[in-house]
């Protein structure tokens, strides 16, 4: 059983701990958070702290807070066992003063008042010790998620990816229901059609399923909805995507 | 029953053809194409026909050609029944020289090889005679959809919309699986976060989950991404998209 420490109380921390107080293979022996009154809920199951010099020893430290506050948390922990963040776009290397690194990065977005499944959830792991591989290897297995090796190079551009395809593909959602807004349409109409859109690219893959006025070069359709997009903002986004089509469907 | 002729040998028209021919309320009586070669696997079940000349007297005329081509189509068809058409970014007005016109657009993207559920599908439908919306609302019904009554001017803007959501949305997906590749990842490790994006903005409102680096306006994310992103067009999108979803975050 691996004892583990869990550090944070964001988003992620906290389907972190719901998953692993759930896992034979862990036991979550303390959960530290700067402010007590977030995690205050979990003391009769857990340690609670907020301060560093109670941490325990432990085989796993967890370090799941913000990017910028990675290195500092991890110079707070006196040990020599393994210490693991959790983030896409931070190097292993900023796990300073501590010989045994790694990281655990889950391929998902966490939002703290979503039910996630961690079921076939890939996990992106780097160590510097072999062994330790093995150690989070088994437990992303353990969460249910499935392990894949990868340095903190190809995770930074996977990171860049994610940013592209979630976090921009949330944000075109967003105008999208803006616009609605505006013109009294209710959002709901436009599920389906959101549905079968990422079904389709899923299945045949999004190089396959690009269809409107850009990959047809219908000029004519594309000047009328120029004509009618009052917001300069995504006039500017409409004519970027549409050329950043024509770009990558070239013959 | 409501006798019917199918004009067009797209993608919509094919999938349009397979729905119809199951349903009991409605007879495709004729299939017009240019290329009677598109069709012609359907002749045992129906007439397919290349000529105009040809076409029979029918309740429905249903053109699902290109938006270009709607208003030639209608010219050649001479009736007094109810024309319609199924663009989403064309008038009514375009159904020239006919007297009962109207307007059946599926709010949804087509592939002809690909399986689509008409079930609970929006229709926005637009008559010139009220009792045409009846009739089409029930054609809609009958195809397992749900009918909305929208006029030509609304139903452009939710084009444009549906452009933002599905045409950009699938770019979105383009570009990510295309840096995966040249970095050699399977764009399957990407699937369960493409999943949760979309199903938790359907369920909680896009509005409502923006995560990444713009709207935490972590500038040392976006400046390490931009660093890294070799492609000016791709570079390009970030920048902008970063911006909208900041401009549109502001407190």
């Amino acid at each position: 059983m691996t004892k583990t420490v869990l550090i944070g109380a964001g988003n992620l921390a906290f389907h972190f701990y719901k998953r692993l107080t759930n896992c034979n293979e862990v036991k979550v022996i303390q959960w530290y958070s700067r402010s007590l009154q977030k995690i205050d809920f979990a003391k009769k199951q857990t340690e609670v702290i907020d301060q560093f010099s109670q941490i325990k020893s432990a085989d796993l430290y967890l370090i799941c807070v913000s990017d910028d506050a990675i290195r500092s948390m991890c110079k707070k922990i006196n040990t020599t066992n393994l210490v693991v963040h959790c983030a896409g776009g931070v190097s292993i290397d900023q796990l300073e003063d501590t010989p045994r690194k790694g990281v655990f990065y889950p391929l998902q977005t966490f939002s703290k008042d979503q039910d996630l499944s961690f079921d076939q959830l890939p996990f992106c792991i780097e160590t510097t010790d072999p062994k330790d591989q093995i150690l989070l290897s088994n437990l992303a297995k353990a969460m249910g998620g499935i392990p894949h090796k990868i340095n903190s190079e190809t995770r930074t551009q996977m990171h860049i990816i994610a940013v592209l395809i979630n976090n921009f593909g949330n944000h075109l959602l967003h105008l999208g229901s803006k616009l609605l807004k505006e013109h009294d349409i209710s959002f709901k109409i436009f599920h389906p059609l959101i549905e079968e859109t990422y079904q389709k690219a899923l299945k045949s893959g999004p190089e396959n399923t690009q269809t409107g006025p850009a990959i047809r070069d219908d000029q004519k359709t594309i000047e009328k909805h120029l004509g009618l997009i009052s917001d300069e903002n995504i006039k500017k986004l409409y004519l970027n995507l549409t050329s950043s089509i024509q770009r990558n469907h070239e013959k």
